[in-house]
């Protein structure tokens, strides 16, 4: 195992540069930290982890991950250089460096999908993604505007559902939504204004579900290309829900009651 | 209006103290600031406002308040002494002492009720008060070991909810748990070795809903006393659910779908 003791190491420099969205969108590369993650990094899909960074006194309670990722370059780095590349305040002595997931193409994803319009807060995005994962279904779409789902926070809020569950970038959510019902999709728009989604008619097999902006909601360029509008009726004084929330009622709905 | 141009004075001294979850606790009131929810505040139910503090150079924007407050004491201060009893980075211009909403006994509360045990991150308990709402439940019930709804973290999740849906204390969640039994409460444990919530028979017209912390679940005293134990299903790799998104398919299933 080599050992990096400088913060100004050019690999720990490139790795520090994945702190940021343009340098993951421009390496396809991300930042993994922690034991859970990074077990769960190697596992899924195996290769994919390009370098370790452990911790030179916890190499002994990692040994079996540079084992399982028998590609990854392996660097054993004081606690200096791992707090360099972390982007939490207690690091837990592993860093990895893997490539981000392969995207499917729009029209083969499968039965159930999410189709996520600028949803803004990486902890609701990463939750989504966990929550699609427990549901099955079978990717999230993003547009642009979205938080990125490969961002420190959101990456936690996932629990490494980010591993199982692809997920696939859209221009727009009114194209991606085009492209879904050419291929066979009931295209769901979750608007306040929509028909109440308890009394709706059973759903076709196949489903993309749209969620909106946390505050604005939909775009009107996305519900009108939906070919059902529906809401989650509110009995209290609440106007609305949580966004993750009101997403994760709808995908369970969707994947266990059809 | 009384001007309060100093952080020293004993009114600005006093509100600060309510930033503690001891300072709540030992005077029974509660700091709410911003637009939205000093409104929510003013309106449900009305007469707890008990202080407002304005921004000087605010007065005319929230020239309404006072008015509908009539029996709070109102103060004008600078935006230096607004930041002092302030807990976000950019206050909005008002911030409210208010009374803790009274809450009902256990045995009185109505058809559908949440019981949260040990719930650690303010964020989900606000959120939980949130869905709770939309559910139309009739009160949310918690244990010393859980997030304070009125801290200003909770408040924010709870997006006001936390003037509508009656909070109670219990002792423990077992407590609880035989309290509402004896009342005639049929009481589900969520647990992820419970039986699929999908595959239940009808739900008893009263039900408690127990939610456990976050890691741990709910202990082993509160589930011992529940009458029904269900876990949703998990169908992609994930091992569970963000607790507020559980918590939330749960209470949506109970209160519409019975």
């Amino acid at each position: 195992m080599q050992a990096i003791t400088s913060v100004h190491n050019p690999v720990i420099q490139a790795a520090k540069a994945l702190q940021t969205k343009r340098g993951r969108d421009e390496s396809g590369l991300f930042l993994c930290e922690g034991e859970h993650m990074v077990a769960e990094a190697v596992m899924n899909p195996p290769g994919d982890v390009r370098i370790l960074f452990v911790e030179e006194n916890q190499a002994t309670k990692y040994a079996a991950l540079p084992a399982a990722a028998p590609q990854a370059a392996v660097y054993a780095v004081s606690a200096q250089v791992l707090k360099a590349v972390s982007q939490v305040m207690t690091p837990q002595g592993v860093v990895a460096v893997v490539k981000k997931p392969e995207t499917a193409g729009l029209a083969r994803l499968g039965k159930h999908v999410a189709l996520l319009e600028n949803v803004q807060d990486p902890g609701n995005v990463g939750t989504m993604f966990r929550t699609a994962d427990a549901a099955g279904f079978a990717a999230c779409v993003l547009t642009p505007g979205c938080a990125d789902p490969f961002s420190a926070k959101a990456l936690r809020a996932t629990m490494g559902s980010v591993f199982r569950v692809p997920c696939a970038e859209a221009e727009s959510a009114a194209k991606a939504a085009r492209e879904m019902k050419e291929a066979g999709y009931a295209v769901i728009a979750t608007t306040l204004d929509g028909e109440d989604f308890y009394e709706r008619a059973p759903l076709p097999e196949k489903v993309c579900l749209m969620i909106g902006n946390e505050g604005a909601g939909l775009t009107n360029e996305a519900i009108k290309e939906a070919t059902h509008r529906y809401r989650l009726p509110m009995r209290g004084g609440a106007e609305s829900l949580n966004a993750a929330v009101a997403a994760a009622i709808f995908m369970f709905e969707i994947a266990f009651r059809g």
